[in-house]
């Protein structure tokens, strides 16, 4: 067990847990990486003054605090070690206001997606962000990481959906960004500086989120193809066709086999494309009469049932494939376009190196999660050969090693690959100016 | 004339102007506003290389560099005072690169939007970002503003459309931000933080853009209404029927009678809006009939010959009023809902002060343009409290002082009314840790 000293004061300021089994529950996420040793506690305010106040603690003592939200980062972003606190904002869970009016909610950072998502479909409204963890992400944790989604290439992602927040900063004092939905220019764009910044910046207390009107229509668009390359060419047929579909998912043979065996055992790669909107059904058809050129089956349905049937098995994608084992999960992204050639090259990776790699994409987004099988939890060589020519693929197409799951503790010793050091020193200055005593989730993101 | 002793050594750097009228030209920005005097010289570089000489030299020297696009905007950011000197980008004008697979296009600064969208279009595609300047404002100023338009409220504005930017710091080093298409959360956002950031952060040197496909048709529905209370509420109606459409124009009748006597003659206010796509007509029909419960007279048309002759009316609007006396041009905006209360606000204020106010929006984005007219362009009591009270107005209704043309020079003694100290401080910081010396664009923006 280790030294809980640095806690001292902390207990009286807000709930306090300084048990081994909850020390435990908060040292790591769902990447499964984790330092070794514990945190040396847990903090849960109930409120954005104890936040604040436990923030001026850490700031006093100069203890790092490790902001978390629902856990299910797949960067060891929330993973914290000792000597470290963390801040468990799940206890924040209140959805503040809805008004239908304006298509705006205030929230606390511990709501979950789904939870806001649903309380929007009473008005006829939806939040646009989701993640494959809709159900059991956090509003702050998917704020931090910018997180993307199933349906984010033609709606954009969080980013995109946060109209302002309330943040605590490094030195405790609380700082509105962004407006109650206008559209505002005064000022820098606080707000997209902190969406995306990992808790290393500020800690989110409370966000104004845009809602947008459910479609009136969707429709889907299934197809399954021979192998992955021709489902690939088959995505840029599509992006070539006309705007990106609200959804366009692609999933490769290992990944199939893993969510559906019986599809798999009938074709080597999955396309799942969604329209919306009154024009959905005939928007669908036209692009299932492109696919059929090459896919061994086309299926369209306007059934919202089936539809969201078929969209859960691809949001089971990433907890299917790791029942199979322990894996790296890889989050590359490249222009839309270079979509074919990056699928293409991850298979010429794997097959040189003799190591199993399930693909799945966003496909309209252009973001690609190779899932690296480890030998048992363990890399080796092959392994880190690997997920290392995968970024180099990813970055030499004009992409990012991190499409939506943020850079986190894994990620960073890929970050000079793509960031040179006028760009890294930028960073650090920023991280500088707003946290010069390094007190916010330090060892992340940059 | 003023003293160019600062600027020494500027000359072998790259091409400068210091000749009276040269520097004449340069002191200014369409806000009409100018400080006291000239700026001491116009250096108009060639080449990115040559900008970070002459930011190099400005930061040795001490000497305050104002970046310079078009000098199109409405605020005086690009406005120069003695002890200054202007740095051009105008020169910096190719379209390096348009790349039709990926949508995107690399473009250097001095480009004209129009330029851009006309070069896109020849593929099928558009740049989105459609100030009413669009025909002269350029990229690098458009981007340094986070310019809005007529297409936002739907499709975003700048900062939706720049993949990544390259940035000369004050230091003189070039900095690369963003990906060349590819979704991305590698870092900090600093496109997000340079876009919007007026020149105070960074100097823009090129931008890789997204482009769209170009609508596969469109359909524009115009409304006459009796008086702006009733148009504003329609607009209510229309955002309340569904997802926002494209364009949606508002003018009241003192920039109606401006733009169209005819027009005006027949109602008191002008609604214009546009919907895009396959379902375009069927779209406009539904929204037209919504429109007929108030309105004096509702047309629609697909003629985008026609379409684009009602466009270039309501982009005419801002020359339009100013031909009829100097203005100052306000740029509140509000939550889309809030548009009727913030329009019959402000009517009510200028009846209540008896100062002459042309209003227009972009009612699909929240953003009012109220011009007061001045008396011949002396600020007198009445005018400076319609403006603070029209300022007030949209604060309360939870807006902002500027919506899309920027804080510059002229709005700055307004940011305490919507940024509290902590907001302040935070942005102040940011400027500090990019450019500790101030030698970009000082005093303005924040
Ligand atoms: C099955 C599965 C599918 C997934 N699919 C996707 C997907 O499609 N797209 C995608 O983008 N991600 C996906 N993810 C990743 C993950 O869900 C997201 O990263 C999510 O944003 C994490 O939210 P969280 O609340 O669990 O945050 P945590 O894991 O608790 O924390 C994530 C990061 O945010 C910080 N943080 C958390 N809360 C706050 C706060 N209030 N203020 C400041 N910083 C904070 C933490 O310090 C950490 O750096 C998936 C994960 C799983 C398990
Ligand atoms: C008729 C008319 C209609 C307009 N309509 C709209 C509208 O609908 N929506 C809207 O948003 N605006 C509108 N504007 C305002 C104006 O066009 C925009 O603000 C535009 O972005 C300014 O571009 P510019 O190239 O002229 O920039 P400038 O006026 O030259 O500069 C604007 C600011 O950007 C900085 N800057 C310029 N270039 C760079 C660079 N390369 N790097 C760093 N900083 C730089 C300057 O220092 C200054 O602070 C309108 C203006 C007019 C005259």
């Amino acid at each position: 067990m280790t030294a809980v000293t640095t806690v001292a004061g902390l207990d009286a300021l807000a709930p306090t847990d300084r048990s081994a089994e909850g020390r435990e529950r908060a040292r790591s996420d769902r990447s499964g990486w984790s330092p070794d040793g514990l945190p040396d506690a847990v903090v849960r305010p109930d409120s954005v003054d104890q936040v604040q106040q436990v923030v001026r603690w850490a700031a006093a003592h100069r203890v790092p605090l490790v902001p978390r939200g629902a856990g299910t980062g797949l960067t060891g972003g929330a993973a914290a070690a000792p000597g470290q606190v963390v801040l468990d904002l799940s206890g924040l869970d209140a959805i503040e206001s809805l008004d239908p009016g304006a298509r705006t909610a205030v929230v606390q950072p511990g709501v979950i997606l789904a939870d806001l998502d649903r309380a929007a479909a009473a008005h006829g409204l939806r939040y646009v962000p989701d993640p494959g963890s809709v159900a059991i992400a956090s509003i702050g944790g998917t704020i931090a990481t910018n997180a993307g989604g199933l349906r984010c290439a033609r709606h954009g992602g969080t980013r995109e959906a946060v109209a302002g927040l309330d943040v605590v900063l490094a030195d405790g004092s609380l700082l509105r960004t962004g407006t109650s939905g206008a559209r505002s220019v005064t000022g820098y764009d606080l707000t997209s500086l902190f969406v995306g910044s990992e808790g290393t910046l500020g800690v989110v207390v409370r966000a104004t989120v845009r809602l947008q009107p459910l479609p009136v229509a969707t429709a889907t668009v299934t197809a399954l193809f021979p192998d992955v390359a021709t489902a690939a060419h088959a995505v840029a047929t599509v992006l070539a066709a006309g705007p990106v579909p609200p959804t366009l998912e692609l999933l490769d043979h290992a990944t199939l086999a893993a969510v559906d065996p019986a599809l798999a055992d009938r074709g080597g790669a999955f396309l799942l494309v969604q329209t919306e909107g009154a024009p959905a059904l005939a928007e669908a058809t036209a692009l299932a009469g492109l696919l059929r050129g090459t896919a061994l089956e086309v299926d369209v349905t306007d059934d919202p049932v089936r539809a969201e049937r078929l969209l859960a098995t691809r949001r089971d994608a990433l907890p299917a494939v790791q029942r199979h084992g322990r894996v790296l999960i890889e989050d590359v992204s490249v222009p839309p376009a270079a979509l074919a050639e990056a699928i293409t090259g991850i298979e010429a990776i794997a097959d040189r190196t003799g190591v199993r790699v399930f693909t799945f994409a966003h496909a309209g987004a252009g973001v690609i999660h190779p899932l690296v099988l480890t030998d048992d939890g363990e890399i080796t060589p092959r392994v880190r050969e690997t997920v290392d020519a995968i970024v180099a693929l990813a970055l030499r197409l004009g992409g990012t090693l991190t499409g939506e799951h943020g850079i986190g503790a894994l990620k960073r010793h890929w970050l000079p690959d793509e960031l040179d050091p006028v760009a890294r020193t930028t960073l650090h200055r920023i991280k500088a100016a707003l946290d010069p005593a390094g007190v916010l989730n330090p060892g992340k993101a940059i």
